[in-house]
């Protein structure tokens, strides 16, 4: 461990014959230790770490809390969730575009989970490669923000598929944009009829009462299993 | 050719051994034709397809315009750039996260380029995968848009390091989010002292003759070669 008080770990992808079979190591380890693992997916800049901080701040009284932080290099995401109270581990994918679930339970290994309720993996900014990777995790949220715009499920539909909940990010900034909600949520729900779709806006905490009421149920429904 | 009046090309990526050698047939090719190629590159949302429509619509008095539109999925964008006065042809990279000079390749021959003087690549959405892969365009162009961020080029700098120019998008939406512009040309110019930073708006033209000046220059000095 460096002087950065969190650890930087190499996860770059190897080459594994089968993922699923990688996903459900990861899942033996959330089960024995009654861990709940949120894979966080979005394009770059739609407002992951920006969410993650206001998450931390809003539930960290109440749950023990832990991020992976997965970049193709840099570590200043990592330095600002530490600074909103999460334990962090920063992995740097060696290039590659998603995580795996190989790389997950690496990451896992090197952040240490046993005195955790909850990890958050912020994923690589991406709407298309890490959809096809099941890293393990109970449940897939992504972001997509307003300014990315309402024909996203369209041109990225894997993401809107694989997903359980989809927030829609930067609400306060909506003045701004031409985004039409009821198309939106149509063509995410003929890909996805189960999806949920939350309005947030991390700057205001708009929908952040909804959100957080979803990842807590999520983590006592493991709980009392 | 279908009635949607363009075509939809399979354009799968083939393991091959050396992209590089695939590149140089591309560069062959646009250079017995004397046709420019570029490569545009941005996250989802950036305002690809905004800005293309904008060029066409200024430059193709001028010029005889070609779009490459590659997706995963979907021909939304195909059908706006035609309408905008393009000759277009849409690549789906079945699943693929990005294109390679293989993949272009073949959508050159699809597009048939005889007739053209300048091509538009539009990339697959992703600020990781296309960077990594010379395509054999004669440029590389990627919009990094306002709402993602200034702190963009430390989390994805291979993009800012081969691209010849950057257009930081969506400027007229500036005033909804906190961007540091000083900050953000130092970050991309620690990584690439070369790059030329253009401020655009598709929306209300802002910067559009800066960068139909700098995209007439590389036609003209194709052409005079």
């Amino acid at each position: 461990m460096s002087n950065r008080d969190f650890e930087i770990l190499e996860t770059k992808e190897r080459v594994l014959a089968d993922n699923d079979k990688e996903a459900q190591r990861v899942r033996d380890i959330l089960n024995e230790k009654k861990i709940v693992l949120i894979n966080l997916m979005a394009s770059p800049g739609a407002g992951k770490t920006t969410t993650l901080v206001r998450l931390i701040s809003d539930l960290k009284d109440r749950y023990r809390i832990g991020v992976m932080e997965a970049d193709v290099d840099s570590d200043v995401d990592a330095r600002t969730v530490m600074a909103a109270g999460a334990k962090v581990i920063q992995l740097h994918t060696g290039g590659s575009c998603h995580m795996d679930a190989d790389m997950t339970r690496r990451g896992l290994e090197g952040l240490g989970v046993d005195d955790l309720d909850i990890v958050f993996l912020e994923n690589v900014g991406n709407l298309v490669c890490p959809a096809e990777f099941d890293v393990g995790a109970d449940k897939r949220i992504m972001i997509l923000s307003i300014p990315e715009g309402d024909d996203k499920p369209l041109k990225y539909p894997l993401m809107f598929t694989v997903s359980d909940l989809c927030m829609v990010g930067k609400m306060d900034t909506a003045p701004a944009f031409d985004f039409d909600m009821d198309a939106f949520c149509r063509r995410v729900h003929e890909l996805n009829p189960a999806e949920e779709i939350l309005q947030v806006s991390a700057r205001t905490g708009e929908g952040f009462d909804k959100l957080e009421d979803w990842i807590v149920s999520v983590i006592e429904t493991k709980k009392a299993k």
